[in-house]
């Protein structure tokens, strides 16, 4: 596995979606790779004719409560509370130990790495558990969960957020992957003291456009408002992501084709390992052989997401189309055939 | 003047480039507007076609190492420096504070105001004024200077720079305009303690992009890079930035046909006041009848940049096209008409 230390991120982390790892670690692989590594929807929003000015002008006034107006119809986001956005939900993330006065955190794990990462990295005494610390003023909670798609209940969240606020400090719930199970959100009944991350690329498929809210109280948001200062999002994203953000028949369109190829996933995993849990958009599947599958698929041009601290687990985004489909498949197939040769 | 509200941004700073302001202001000017008001080229880079994979996936390090090594070249980064990507100068005006242990703060003014309103912001004393307070730890320095064009010499900003070391701070030049008079920079002897931040959009008429750098020691950088986590900069940003930033004959011809502007706004401009200075991309005037002047301009659909604390001064960007140097010549004439009815 030539280029293996490549894997590790700057910070340490381990990241999907970043084929040249994928290139590296397997530099023999069939070309076109697919990248099964991300919870990126594979087929994207249609994006529309983006005018000169949009990447000409400085991002205006107008454009940007355009955006805003859009994304609070399509959150659900009451009177009472803000919205902000950002060039991407991470940045957000990097930002929110700025909001917290007080410690410790903890972060209901596994799940998306950078939550603790930032919280450390600005100091805070962190925890990552199932069931988060007694101890806890701040609690971050992604819900749905990545990577195993974990929801927890409204009224489970209220009581999180009731506790943090008690105890000085803040309730963060990150759905990046709430769009297509539009139940699960806390947004339309906010708690005191919660701050909720949205992710735009993902559902929409166009991560690469960068764009990101946080919603909450009206004095956290202006905090995060002003740590970004002026024109943090680019025309373009501004434009696109208030054309997308108000076409309610694509996310549903959107949603119900995505759940179908995720059944049609679990049917291709099924013989591999068991499917732990997911969303609309990846799901993961628990194998004893996960990182000879991991290599197979790898040999084969399939980049899929492994996890540093679960060695036995594999997240596996969509295909975005038959050939896709077709090479997972057979990729598949053939591991099953080397794993158990008399078979 | 309906709507005269609206000209203050929600940080207190006014700004150019909002043309929503210049249309609250002069509802009743004919379009379309020229947008005067901000130094950004008005004849912009042209965009190379845009893979639709820059939006669709998250931005990848091969990406980003491209937009870096053209960087580098482009602002001649010595082999001891680094050089860290954002998604504008604007957020890494906003972080800076973050990398000075101490204070006061002394902002070479007047000048950009968002440098100063970012140390304020967190927590540091800050003083504007010609020449840095003699307590200063940290100075700010836009070199060369908007609006009024200003360049300090390598050897004073050298001798600035030492001066920020020994009393703990840093020295932060801030070379947004400076991409066409590379001889004014820092960057390629940059002095110990020194951090410099490069603009993309100004220079390559893409503000709406959203891209800016900033240069220095590795250990400062680093700390920027953890600040703003991966993928702060969009795909299409990086892909723009990496071609644009290689092409050195565009900007070797756009800093002549600037120039040549430049001279050519003088000439219109000379029968109304005196021209404090400038760069390739603006013009600062000061002339008694300012507010007349911008009022007058505004009617006639030509929005020039003001000034909070200098009512006396008028800055001009760029008309793009030969309409709009005969509308801004048009408006200028009617102006000397108006204001001395016996010429």
């Amino acid at each position: 596995m030539r280029g293996a230390d490549r894997v590790v991120a700057e910070d340490g982390i381990w990241h999907g979606g970043d084929l040249a790892t994928a290139r590296a670690l397997f530099p023999e692989a069939p070309g076109p790779w697919i990248d099964l590594s991300t919870g990126i929807n594979p087929i994207p929003y249609p994006l529309p004719a983006l005018p000169l000015s949009l990447w000409t002008r400085l991002p205006g006034a107008d454009d940007e409560a355009a955006l805003i107006a859009a994304a609070r119809a399509a959150y659900r986001v009451p009177a009472h509370a803000d919205i902000v956005a950002a060039p991407g939900t991470q940045i957000l993330i990097e930002l929110l130990p700025r909001l917290a006065p007080t410690g410790p955190v903890a972060i209901l794990g596994p799940t998306y790495a950078e939550h603790g990462h930032a919280w450390r990295k600005a100091g805070f005494s962190v925890s990552e558990a199932v069931v988060p610390s007694e101890q806890a003023a701040t609690i971050v909670v992604v819900n749905p969960n990545n990577p195993d798609g974990r929801v927890l209940s409204l009224k489970d969240l209220a009581g999180l957020a009731a506790r943090c606020v008690a105890r000085g400090g803040l309730l963060v719930v990150d759905e990046a992957f709430a769009d297509f199970t539009p139940e699960t959100s806390v947004v339309p009944d906010i708690p005191p003291g919660t701050i909720v991350l949205r992710s735009f690329g993902k559902t929409y498929g166009l991560a690469g456009l960068r764009l990101g809210f946080a919603i909450g109280a009206p004095e956290l948001m202006m905090k995060l408002k002003a740590a970004l200062g002026p024109w943090s999002v680019a025309g373009p994203a501004l434009h696109v992501g208030a054309r997308a953000l108000s076409d309610a028949d694509w996310l549903a369109s959107a949603g119900r084709d995505r759940t179908h190829d995720g059944a049609r996933l679990d049917a291709l995993l099924a013989s591999h390992g068991r499917i732990v849990g997911g969303t609309a958009l990846f799901r993961l599947l628990e194998a004893p052989a996960a990182a000879a599958l991991f290599a197979r698929l790898g040999r084969h041009g399939i980049y899929v997401r492994r996890f540093q601290n679960a060695p036995d687990r594999l997240r596996f985004g969509l295909p975005g189309d038959e050939a896709g489909w077709s090479r997972l498949r057979a990729a598949l197939t053939l591991d099953v055939r080397e794993a158990s040769p008399s078979a």
